[in-house]
């Protein structure tokens, strides 16, 4: 038999009853499923925040894995309800960007808006679609329910945007996407586009008011309290201090500007 | 072969090893459980708390589900450890009141003191029944002991004062019975009692200072900063401010009053 | 079939995705192994405090049971990678003394040095390798791979050191081991050495600058703010205060001495 994987993100909370609410249901539905949790801690209603996280585990799990991810600003109102296959794993949720980071990666197959309501709950609480009908969906889907059941196809679904980096002349310039919680900040430059546009020139990179020479291969390669630049698990450029708070160290938010410069220090040319 | 679920509620946090040993205890007996954290963040030793918690998660889980709770400030004391045998569920933990508001909702059949030492771990520690004494109950539950095995029947059980809504004439008087992460107010009035008091009257609901008119169907029903009521997910009278915090905006702790007043504002009599 | 459990120990938190790769490259390759979160809020990069709450919980779980460990300040340098194979566990982690406290408490049957790339992830990123190498091995592990196929033997590993009691004359002397996150502080003198020094003389136990008369059997045996001392669940000789929290009651901090003095009350010679 084939062992279901489901995994939640949400922006629950672990204190209160809401996540076992939601298991409770799966496993009323599919008792034989394993349940893993992403996180229950993306900042509240943060979609973006949680777009990052799912973006960095989904990939990791079991082809089939069908991923239930709910943070949901917009519960109960005119927001679609979606699911998203693609090649390989399931996405179910709202439809207000969350998977605007993890699905298009994949070869995405079929979006289905999901209407049905024999797969909900017998009554939806307006405010609590994470128990009432995302999970069971979820649940369904893991016991081999057809995509097509839950509702229908849909052309378009929707993206948010996270700013790609952009080149000019010898600078490309990106953006912080997401700083974890040891205030590591990791920006939307990665290892392909960095080398692609670095080649072997020197380089130095520019956040804030600070400015970083070279790479490091880990976290142990500055000295204290000294930024370094790296690329982390994700693939992505980023920005950490050595046993401190790179955030803090230099005042950062997300959304901000990094800059790598070849402009100024181009190879010697003779 | 039936698949036994096992859920915990605890106030151990999630830091220390007290959770895992639970779990270790409980796989030592029966690895083939699935366990399911409802919560260990209960506050600190508070009862009403979690039973208010777990009133609101175990009826998802299957039939069936064994519910292990354990908030216990007088472990080691002189009070009972019980097992509370429901037409659907099975409750474990210290008979203090942690499940008042959950086990009289659903059939009692059966209250069994646990006394019997058989089905202990060799050692119990005074300061950790949950793991020596609730932890290998559950387990053994789980693997088809009948209830009796475990010690004499109990006529009666603990059970906590929650308050009750009260009406006066045109009145309707609850209180809050809990307060959510988010700090929302959640009230002991439920939907039922609510329209059965209303009817199709207009009303007004009194929390602290303020007065809110309506029901709104979700947490996005409201201005910015705006106090608003809707029933929540557990079926409770709630007060809300949309991306606020009700508990600051309205200055509320638990145990403070929550009026409904149909009084001032009766339908028209022309 | 073995039903096969991996514990996990580490200092990742919840918040990020970190945790839950982890998980997916385990259950990728042992898609039916049971997965027990033992904490991951050790405190950042606290190895000593990781090998406490690692060795508070591993016994509990049923033998055969592999404990995942990683907090890893040194991750992508020159520590080594090992398993620690004891009659009844498997310890996988860095060789860094995180396995100090539990590991010889066991009979150590074998140590192996994790170096064979064909159990770790194609590629290995520098700065997880929680997800990238350990992951995989314990996975592997998990399906019966042995452990010789992962590396050669060693002869020795890290161990840290965590102060043993000393006595000297009427004294003896340990230190403040942990603190929960209640306050209570746990010390290393256990249960044994504790009646084998005291026998059935009158006792002091002196922390900070207070003075203890006596031992209590649970955390409710004293009045409200006074310290009190017990054993704990762990076995451990802990000072607690009711309702409050010992270390700021006390003022101590990790390593602090404690003191259990019989001189100045031996039993009257008469």
């Amino acid at each position: 038999m084939r062992k279901s994987i489901i995994t939640l993100l949400t922006d629950f909370g672990t204190k209160e009853h809401y996540v076992a609410s939601v298991k409770g249901v799966i496993l009323s539905i599919n008792p034989h499923c394993t349940l893993i949790d992403i996180t229950h801690q993306v900042s509240p209603q943060d979609i973006k925040e949680g777009a990052f996280t799912l973006a960095n585990a989904y990939s990791f799990f079991p082809k089939g894995t069908i991923h239930l991810s709910v943070v949901d600003p917009g519960v109960g109102g005119s927001r679609r309800a979606i699911l998203v296959v693609t090649q390989d794993y399931f996405f179910v949720g709202p439809d207000n960007g969350l998977f605007t980071l993890a699905a298009p990666r994949e070869h995405v197959r079929q979006v289905v808006a999901l209407t049905n309501k024999k797969f909900f709950l017998q009554k939806v609480c307006t405010t609590f679609h994470g128990r009432d009908l995302f999970a069971p969906v979820a649940a369904h889907l893991s016991l081999g329910v057809k995509p097509e059941a839950f509702g229908n196809e849909l052309d378009s679904w929707v993206e948010l945007d996270f700013g790609k980096p952009r080149t000019k002349e010898r600078e490309l310039t990106g953006e912080i996407l997401h700083i974890d919680v040891f205030g590591n900040l990791i920006s939307n430059i990665n290892e392909d586009e960095f080398f692609r546009f670095v080649k072997d020139h020197p380089f130095i990179i520019k956040v804030g008011e600070r400015t970083i020479h070279g790479l490091k291969r880990g976290y142990w390669g500055g000295k204290v309290n000294e930024p370094i630049a790296l690329f982390g698990s994700g693939g992505f450029l980023e920005i950490s201090v050595r046993e401190g708070n790179a955030q803090k160290v230099l005042g950062i938010k997300r959304g901000d500007p990094i800059q790598i410069s070849t402009k100024l220090q181009a190879p010697n040319p003779k």
